[in-house]
């Protein structure tokens, strides 16, 4: 058995693409179907557009009218409960998430082992429940329904101002640029013949001929079970 | 066996990811994996990015040199000769595709049977040979490769200028635009609960859902071999 790969997902929940490769990659690594060494990466989006010069695709009126089409077409094919928000532009563009980005890194550096479900957590909130990720306590019921202790998200609330945590999100947003990124998600699979990076969620057969791996749809367990 | 149903691809050969749409879509129809009407509908980009609003994403430094990479690895996965080139800002942005989409047009009111081998020289040339598709005699050449007599290529030549074939260019572009295109290439499917569009060349399995089919990859003929 050869050894794992290692695929670091840069992701930011206020990306609704973001979402769907961070599931399919956690139930690739989950479901055994390839042999991985996920890493989860969570950066700030925000800070990736305006390093990179690029636009929101939703500031093109045509772009935003099929985005919303393909969201919904994709959240049947990954199976995935996505909703759009009522109001899209309030809780993306204006609301954003700054602070869900700075809550879940503090989360990071303390309790890895929970950015997975704090980071489905904050998904479900704004990009399925249309809920707020802006406040205190949205931080805090998010961090329960992930399992944390109050401990943990009291201390992770009084950090999110702290030097450390924004030094730590703009590392992470800087690595991502180093790697040329220009939107998220952005996955980066270490290969034999260096990193090489992949945009959106729409790649994932080009992802496994580099990992030498095989590409079973969104839903692997699923292809295992017919098996 | 259910009725054919009608697909419509909306494309320019500047642009290389509508060349492996045309690829995919013409190798689903000609070896019949798909029961698809496929029509080829020849727009001009120029046009769909003016009218949208929306930008060529080469004017983001780092999306260019994302495109860049993902090109030399979509050429392997589909088995397409595509190399980008020498000076892309000269052939592409500069130079453009107007006239070609022109030539293109003329000939597909008389021939529409011969659109399929001439786009494909189109393409060949622009990006694959790196040769010019501005000049009368590239249009001569590649109309000889693509099979079409030296009558028809004299006869599209001189109607380029005529303002029945501008307005048949502009006419399905603007449909394109009507259909919300931002870009290319633009896949509408029609089915029965109406016409869906698809931007790109990586929503394959999005569409064969929408159309009741089997997504096998970007080599049809070779997932049939196997069987």
């Amino acid at each position: 058995m050869s050894a794992k790969k290692r695929v670091e997902l840069f992701y930011d929940v206020v990306s609704p693409y973001s979402w769907f490769a961070f599931e399919v990659l956690c139930r690739y690594r989950a479901s055994g179907s390839w042999n991985i060494n996920l890493q989860l990466r969570p950066f700030f989006l925000g800070g990736v557009m305006q390093g990179s010069g690029n636009k929101p695709p939703a500031s093109v009126p045509n772009k935003a009218a099929y985005m919303s089409n393909d969201l919904k077409r994709l959240r049947e094919f990954m199976n995935i409960p996505l909703n759009q928000p009522a109001n899209f532009v309030e809780a993306v563009l204006v609301k954003g998430s700054l602070q869900a980005m700075r809550f879940l890194t503090a989360v990071d550096m303390q309790q890895p082992d929970k950015t997975e479900a704090l980071s489905r957590e904050l998904w479900m909130r704004i990009w399925s429940r249309d809920e707020d990720i802006t406040q205190p306590d949205s931080f805090m019921e998010a961090g329960k329904k992930a399992g944390l202790s109050d401990a943990v998200i009291k201390d992770a609330l009084g950090r999110i101002k702290n030097q450390e945590v924004k030094d730590k999100l703009k590392e992470t947003t800087q690595e991502a640029l180093d790697h040329m990124a220009f939107g998220a998600p952005i996955i980066v699979a270490h290969v034999e013949s260096g990193p090489e990076l992949i945009f959106g969620s729409d790649r994932f057969d080009i992802l496994a001929r580099l990992l030498g791996e095989e590409w079973k749809g969104p839903l692997p367990e699923m292809a295992k079970a017919k098996l």
